[in-house]
Order: C-alpha cells, then sequence, then structure tokens
C-alpha cells in the first residue's frame, strides 16, 4: 500500500516507483499478465495511492523490486497540480511559493517538507523527554487568557461570551509565563508547550503569527542557572533528535552542525553589543531590540557560534523580567541569537517577585488604570503569597529547527504556515 | 528550600511543617538559639516560603527533622486565605468552589490538586512515548482554523485582520481531523494533542470550554483497527502513567482499578442501547446523542466497565465520519463510555474518502452554499488526490484523568478550568 511518485511505460511495461513514509521501491507491471482494463491503467499516476500484490524480487539495478500480480487504486488523482508535491526536488528555493501556501495540504506530501516536519516531531519529543527525565511537570496551560504579556493590540481577540451573554476581553496566549510562575508554588519545575499567537504583520522570514513555543519556569533558579540549563537542553534535545533522523537529514542534504551547538557559548553584554555594532559602521541605538542585520554582525564578531546577549535595556524586554539592581535600566535577561541570519531562538530571564516593582514596570508598558490593575490582579497576588526567586525560559520551536535544518524561512518548519499577507486557511 | 504548611509554637521553640514538591520534613526553631528578630518570627506563617540551614537529625516520632540556625523567609504572606491551599484536605467535597476558581493560582498548590496535575503531566507524557514508540508523526495542527467541525455558532471567533487589514471569519479549532487527514498521507500514522474549544454553555460536571484533545489519525486503518488501537493505547498509557504514580495515589488516597481498563471491552450496538435504555423505563428516541444518564444504564447493563456504543446515527455525529454501506443512516463509529457516570471519553471513526458522500453529509450538517464549500475546499480536494482509506481516534484527556483519579468534576483535571459561568480569567 502507498503511493506513485513515478511512472515510466515501455510496449508491455509499465514501472511505477512505489513510495509510503518508510521508503520507495520499484514496482513492475508486466501488462501481458495482469487482467486489468485501460482505465484501471489509466489511474496509474503519479501521486495516486494504490494497493498491490506481487512478488518481491532482487534486480540489479534496483535492488528489490515487486513483480505485481494485482492492484487497485483506492484513490485516483483528478487535480492537475505542477510541480508534482512527492518529486518536486527544489522545494526550498522559494518559487512556486504562493501555489505551495495555497496548497499546502497537498505539499505536506513532499519529502523534503515531510522531512522537516518528522524532524520536528522528533524534537518535541525529546524536548519532552529531557524535561520529564528531570522531574519537569507540563502544566496545562490555556490559550484563552486575559493577560498579553504585550500590548492589547498585538494580541488576537477572541469573542468570549459567559453564561449570561456577557462579553469579556479575551485573548490568545503571547506566552503562559503567568500561568507557569503560579504552578512552580506547587512543583518547582515547570514547562509548557504550545502554540502562541502574535496579531504582527511581520513580513521577515522568521515570523509567524501562531507558533510552537516552549516555556519553562523553575523556582529559585538565577540567571546564571538559567542560561546552563537552557545551553544542556538545546544541545542534548538537538543531539538526540539528530541522531534519531539519519533518513530525514539524508533527504535535506545535511549533516547538523552541532559542535556549533556544544556549550557553553560565549556571552556578551548588551551595552558591549551596541558598541560594535557601531563601530562597524552600523548606527544603532541603545535600548532598541537587536534586529536581524544587528544579530548578524553579532556573531560574525564571535566566530559565527550561538551568542549569549546579555542585560536587554527595559525599554525592549516585558514587562514581568525583573531589572539588574545594579542598574535598574536593564533587565536579568539573556537571549541567545544564532549566527548566518537564524537571530534570536531563545531568551531567558529572571522574573519580579516585588509586587512594587511589579507595578512599575507594568506602568512603563502602560498598564495603569483600574481595569488592567483588575486583569492581573492574580499574577501581582502571587507576590504576597510566598513568592520565591524564579526565572524561565522561553523557546521559539521553529526558529531552532529553521537553524538546526538551515531551512531559507520559517514557514518551512511549521505544517500550516501562518504567515503575513495569506488568509488563514486552513 | 520549600514552604511553610503549618506551624506550631511552645515557649521556647517553632515547629514548622516544611514542604515542596518532593515531600514534607519538620523543622525545629529554638528561639534562644537563633538571631531573630521578632519580625521574622512573624513571617513564619503558613504558606510563606523559606529557606534555611540547620542539621539533620533523627527524631523518634517524626523520622528526620531539621534543627535550624538560619532561615530567611523570601515570600512572606500578605494575603489572608481560608480554607489554606496547601493543607485543604477536603479539596473535593465541592464546599469553596467559587472561593477555589477565583484564587486557582494558589489553589494549584493544594496537595490533593497538585497530585492530579502531576498525574495529567505523566499521562500526557506516556501518550507522547507510546505514539512515538509507534513510529507516529507529532503535527502541529493549528488552533486558528477557518474549519469547524460543528456549526460556527459552537466554535469561538477571533478577529482576524491580515496584512491588508481585512478580517476573516477565524476560528479556534474544535478538531484537527482536517490537518491531520492531510498529513496521513505523507505519513501514514500521526497525531497530536493540543487544546480544543467548545463555545457551548454546558453546566454539566465533564464539559470544558477549552480541554486537551488528544487526536489520532491512521492511513489505511477500518474501525475495527482503530478500536484495538485505543483500547491497548488506554491502558498501556494508563498502566504507565499509574506506575510512576504512587506517591500521588497515595495523596489522593486512590488505587485505580485499571482490571477495568484491560481490554478488550464489551461491544452494544446503538440500536441495542436505545432498546436497553427504553426497556429500563428512560424514554429516548432513536437518533439522538447518549446523555450521561443513558450511559449510566448502559454500563451498568454490563458489568460497569468502558463498553463500546457502536454505529452512531449520522443525525448525532459530525460531518467527515464515514457511514455504513448497509445501513447509511448510521456511521463507521464507536465510542468508549465510563461506568458510574464517567460517560464518554473517547471516539473512534473511518472518515469519507468520497466526494460525493462527504458533500452529502455536508449538505445534512447545513454546511452549504458557495462560501461554506470555499473554506472547506481544500478538505474535499485531498479526496481527489491520492486519498487512502482511514480513520481517528479522539480523546478528552481531562474526561480519562477525571475517571482513572475517579474526580467528582472535569474542572479539577485542569490547572485553569473554563467552565460555564466564571469570568475567563487566568
Amino acid at each position: 500500500m502507498g503511493w506513485i511518485k513515478a511512472r515510466r511505460d515501455t510496449k508491455d511495461h509499465i514501472f511505477l516507483d512505489i513510495v509510503d513514509s518508510t521508503g520507495q521501491i520499484q514496482a513492475v507491471l508486466n501488462k501481458g499478465l495482469i487482467k486489468a482494463s485501460d482505465e484501471d491503467y489509466f489511474e496509474l499516476t503519479p501521486e495516486a495511492s494504490i494497493v498491490l500484490t506481487g512478488e518481491k524480487r532482487l534486480s540489479n539495478a534496483n535492488g528489490y523490486e515487486v513483480h505485481v500480480s494485482d492492484f487497485h487504486v483506492p484513490g485516483p488523482v483528478r487535480i492537475d497540480l505542477q510541480p508534482r508535491p512527492r518529486s518536486y526536488s527544489e522545494f526550498f528555493n522559494g518559487n512556486h511559493i504562493d501555489h505551495i501556501l495555497k496548497n499546502r495540504h497537498l505539499y505536506l506530501r513532499n519529502e523534503k517538507q515531510a522531512a522537516v516536519l518528522r524532524f520536528k516531531s522528533f524534537f518535541l519529543f525529546e524536548v519532552h523527554r529531557y524535561l520529564n527525565e528531570r522531574g519537569f511537570v507540563f502544566i496545562d496551560a490555556p490559550v484563552l487568557t486575559q493577560l498579553p504579556l504585550y500590548d492589547d493590540s498585538t494580541a488576537f481577540k477572541v469573542e468570549y461570551r459567559d453564561g449570561r451573554r456577557r462579553t469579556h476581553d479575551v485573548y490568545l496566549s503571547q506566552c503562559c509565563t503567568f500561568q507557569l510562575e503560579a504552578a512552580i508554588h506547587a512543583f518547582e519545575r515547570v514547562y509548557n508547550v504550545t502554540p502562541s499567537f502574535r496579531a504582527e504583520h511581520s513580513k521577515s522570514n522568521r515570523h509567524l503569527k501562531e507558533y510552537w513555543h516552549l516555556k519553562i519556569e523553575i523556582a529559585w533558579a538565577q540567571l546564571d542557572d538559567l542560561i546552563k540549563f537552557a545551553e544542556e537542553l538545546l544541545h542534548t534535545v538537538a543531539k538526540r533528535a539528530v541522531g534519531k533522523a539519519e533518513r530525514e537529514l539524508d533527504i535535506l542534504g545535511l549533516s547538523p552542525g552541532l559542535e556549533e551547538m556544544a556549550p557553553p557559548f560565549e556571552t556578551v553584554s548588551y551595552e558591549r553589543a551596541v558598541q560594535i555594532v557601531n563601530d562597524s559602521g552600523r548606527a544603532f541605538e541603545w535600548g532598541r531590540s537587536l534586529g536581524i542585520e544587528e544579530e548578524k554582525i553579532l556573531t560574525a564578531e564571535f566566530n559565527e557560534r550561538p551568542l549569549w546577549v546579555r542585560g536587554i535595556p527595559c525599554s525592549a524586554e516585558a514587562f514581568p523580567f525583573a531589572r539588574e539592581t545594579a542598574n535598574p535600566k536593564i533587565t536579568r535577561t539573556c537571549d541567545l541569537i544564532c549566527p548566518n541570519g537564524y537571530g534570536e531562538i531563545l531568551g531567558t530571564a529572571e522574573k519580579i517577585t516585588n509586587k512594587s516593582e511589579l507595578l512599575e514596570r507594568m506602568a512603563e508598558k502602560g498598564k495603569v488604570g483600574e481595569k488592567q490593575l483588575e486583569r492581573y490582579r492574580w499574577y501581582m497576588d502571587l507576590r504576597d503569597y510566598g513568592i520565591v526567586p524564579h526565572g524561565g525560559i522561553g523557546v521559539g520551536i521553529e526558529r531552532v529547527i529553521r537553524y538546526l535544518l538551515r531551512l531559507p524561512h520559517v514557514r518551512y518548519a511549521t505544517s500550516f504556515p501562518r504567515v503575513c499577507g495569506r488568509v488563514p486557511n486552513p
């Protein structure tokens, strides 16, 4: 049982390349020996599904092949699609991209796209395994929340009516840090990996409106603990996923440079990073977020390896992140940026434990007034109820996959990408 | 490092029960030996966090205890909460439920609630492990979709604007069967476990508006294959999770009856089920969905074990489910119902492979007109592009957890339950 990837006809024979998710085999039909109508033979087209019986024989040219004695086609092809999904080998070159995104449901069958998604599946499983081995509890944090991490305007709003048909301001989660911080007071080490959402229109090659977001939160952890934990997690999970994905890497023509990923990574302060960027001739103002061009300059300066940037200014970070005591204009954070334009893939941050500091940071980010305070009330209350020092790690899964598999665009790292400009079907 | 669960004072000593996620130990403070202010001692209240140093000594009464030489309280308690989350032992009796749901972020610390959530984490990990062992690929199906499985009115709507500020009808996924069916044509065996959503106001003890939904889709599988697969999955995953959760089951005072879960389960046809219900004296019309009262009658009839109900009428099932050839009024489906009022936890269904049959079923469910056909176009197109026989399994994770842990309400099986009548914070 499988699908036809290619067909070649001679006078008496039809040769079919049959594929399934495990590989490929040649099937040989001798038209003189098989009782089948012209219509049956006509349905044997590339992309059609086929059930066949026959004898496996060793062939000199192709290893084993199947000499078919009987067949039928449960799913003939009635759509003309060019290029053909299964055999289109220039998949990542950017041609036909509108066509591919419009027919995404069929292009999942492309062997390169399938290899990426299978690798992603390996990677996600290894994330679960690594964290479970270390006693982490998976928290089923909600997607629907009243607490956006950033401005309400950057969050998707949902029409939420309660039982009395009153409407409420509810959003799709931008980050589950709020819920994980509640949970560490029960479990100490918790995580979640589900979709997060950004209602922003970025045309970059590394933004998705819906993306897979790994969040980890650890009680008692300080910034250096988080950095060390993140390095080991990333390296071990990548190594284990790569170890399982021999066939997929072969299809992609890759041998990922895991030596690049071996910890520890070098660290540069944000302060020094601004200097390096400006010294390179690119004007960059203190206080802004590093963009992709700045990240390229920095990683080039540090041997094109993943690089930690430490102490991002408060102006560029979310309100729950703790400030540096000695310099309250910067946060106790460290972001990991990847070389060659892959950019930021992971961030770490200590969280604020003090309620008045939290209120100050909220005010800086415009979270003021009764309604806002009421929304975040329970999160603030955690500061008054046995709180402990803690911090978290956030990982953009598609960005990590993109970096490991050297994909030109983050859209290839997700099955149904939600990118700028596309109608959101499926 | 931990939290104070209880405090007892004598003239010279303070005795503290200190807990963390791994267990409990008694700490003894000799006020004469520790240099601390009255204020420091005052902060040693139940639920406060504490960092202490001291000497571990064997005590006759309590096993080991810690004789404290120094301590500090990083998180004192400034909220008066009764009953106290960590020590409230009648957690499942339904008292204080409004109070608990309003302060959910604090009641995660309750040891019974924490035991349930840790069990759920074990269970979810074992689901991943079981399916990965069998070559299943995890598909990152989107939460945002234009394809509700049921009526648009039962789906949460999202304000979705594209780059040109045009709005689109986008919903929160009710089921990712559409995307998984596309993916089986690449991988054959796929799954997803993420939140699904229902914008319905049910006051039952088994409905959540946002719940964890395991979906499995298997190429070439027929109904009997799906039934067998689901039975083995459920039994093995439950057994493995229970095997890891000795401490949690002890906290909950449970020894789950896994012998109940040993496959195969008995099967009753929907036809016969209607008869049994009516014979018991309860009027029940052919064509309706079984409700909790009908499910109780049926499982009582079959030894209070999980029971398959086979061949649900088309009127009660979603449009993608295949019809029985011999009797097109019923579907090729089988639902698993649990005894003693726990009700349906899992469903299986063969899917329609024929496009005209799909169009008929869509019309029956009101999915007619150009706009509807355009939305579901790509899903219909799969029928014209190498489709194969296939079927799926859907599992309500919280319902399984509720059944295994004998919880009175499904809200206890989720960290931040979204139940009828509650404002959706957090």
